[in-house]
């Protein structure tokens, strides 16, 4: 796992030089079909990536998207009007046959239906119109790193359009670099001390960085078995706050941009609480090499030091990060 | 809190008696209008709700469905092409804030927008082209309870449809008296005696009960501040299931019908983690007194047991369910 988390770096360097030309050519055809709809769907991991692709359909495409319960197609047998829909499956290993069927499904019902996978070999690549490969190379340990931060490259590539004259690959070229130097601190591993005994915790953002909370809780969950929660910044103040108080910690999502801004609200009413609060992307707590990247592409190196704690506190908790137990790399599903 | 959750049968009897002329209106209004997806809208309990109107949308109207994140509009300014959607909010005091902007935002995008609240008086209500009300009177408790099982109902009339010949009036009609037997057994609160030195509960459903899972969870979050984790049986098998072992009990949701049935392998993973499991449908668990009730109506009955759970916890437990600490009734945010 701490390899494949300092591979990054270099994953989404040779994401931008290898794969640029297929997810242009994947786009433009996106674009072409103009979809009235976007339909996400995903597992684990991968479907933290649907959210964050969720955010760019809605505010970069400007049209409506939704996650998909695949139960629907899968176990109540619906098969829903879909023309002009655009059903976008993320997986890391492209093998999950839920995912595999609700693809089948959405195809058959007239959705063009898009792939990103780690793997052109797998069944969900088969199954669907257009394949797009994040290029990850191998990924070993069950909680996936690599494989999420590349996927939320391609999406960005796939989805976010040219804004103000710069197309995709012009704002993300950067990025490689500042995931180097957001990694090089260090800070999640640091950080790691102040959870040793925390049994409960709570991660909390908005917009852009909500799937970014979602998937730091499900890596605290997977190799530090950790009760790690994830709320929206406007859910979480809906009920679950109740539950917060001076021995249930909470890392907040506050990097630089709207999402952050829009934060301000919830950090006050999380210290009337007494919560203890580590802001990510923040001086203050778990700093960010942001300059120069733009908010949409924040939630890549966001994550980075997330993975750093999660790994960390796993090994000073005596847990294996590298073997979850209970866990397998593929996880079937139907 | 108490007397709000004896009071559902009868509840639900009125919602039927006096409201059922506006909702078949309204019913057929969407009918007509054809909606080429449904977009939904909500915050906390109502959110759960929002949730199984998804499914219905998605199995019974074959229409695709998501719910929106209220932050793309509000804090990222996003515009999206509404044109033949269904904008359907659902809020008991209809009074957030970013909901009412939410749905002005879709009106003005040209969607068609129902606002579904317990408050007809209410800014959302307002907001919307058609208002629909739940009729489930003042609610005084922090914790929804009567307010959530005729949002479920409203939005069941709502969207449902005819089945073989039967409306669905007429598929509702013996739920009140299910619910009055259902409560009536006790067994949410006598099974509250087993989670009382408990602090982390998971709690995981799939289909139609998986909105119950997530209500649950609330609602033990706000009563009796558990860091309750609601998962979908196949996303809990993706990452979660690590997290549990003996000391982490999970309320697992087995109805009659397909949901429960797609449960089996979720409940032999469990087992195999040595997991303390409480199935709730079955006899041997919180039993349902859903015999000729229809699957889509079971999470109606469902959460009745475990409302009971949360507030016979929170008493033993020493906290306040009508009470909270930390939380109003109405929480606005933006």
């Amino acid at each position: 796992m701490a390899a494949e988390i300092a591979e990054q770096p270099a994953v989404l360097e040779q994401l931008l030089a290898d794969g640029l030309a297929e997810i242009t050519e994947v786009a433009a055809r996106i674009r072409r079909y103009a979809p009235r709809f976007v339909v996400l769907a995903a597992r684990g991991t991968s479907d933290h990536a649907a959210l964050y692709a969720k955010y760019l359909a809605e505010i970069r495409m400007a049209v409506p998207a939704g996650l998909a319960s695949p139960s629907s197609m899968t176990v109540y047998g619906a098969r829903p009007a879909l023309d002009g829909v655009l059903f976008l499956a993320v997986s890391q290993s492209g093998g999950s046959p839920d995912l595999v069927d609700s693809l089948s499904v959405a195809r058959a019902c007239g959705a063009l239906t898009v792939a990103v996978t780690n793997n052109p070999g797998s069944d969900l690549a088969a199954a669907a119109e257009v394949h797009v490969d994040v290029r990850a190379g191998v990924e070993r340990a069950v909680a996936a790193t690599k494989t999420y931060t590349a996927e939320l490259l391609a999406l960005y590539l796939l989805l976010a359009g040219d804004r103000n004259g710069t197309t995709p690959a012009e704002a993300a070229a950067p990025l490689a670099a500042a995931a180097e130097r957001t990694l090089a601190t260090g800070a999640g591993s640091t950080a790691a001390r102040r959870y040793r005994r925390v049994d409960r915790l709570v991660l909390t953002g908005r917009g852009y960085s909500y799937p970014t909370a979602r998937e730091a809780a499900l890596k605290l969950m997977e190799t530090s078995y950790l009760s790690a929660q994830a709320f929206s910044g406007a859910d979480l103040l809906h009920g679950p706050l109740a539950m917060i108080d001076a021995a249930v910690p909470v890392i907040a999502l506050v990097p630089p941009g709207r999402g952050g801004a829009a934060m301000a609200p919830v950090l006050e009413r999380l210290a009337a609480r007494g919560a203890d609060v580590l802001p990510v992307g923040r001086p203050d707590g778990l700093a960010l090499a942001s300059t120069g990247i733009a908010e949409e592409l924040l939630p890549i190196l966001e994550i980075l030091p997330l993975q750093q704690l999660a790994w960390r506190l796993a090994l000073d908790r005596g847990t294996d990060p590298d073997r979850p137990r209970g866990l397998a790399k593929v996880t079937s599903t139907w």
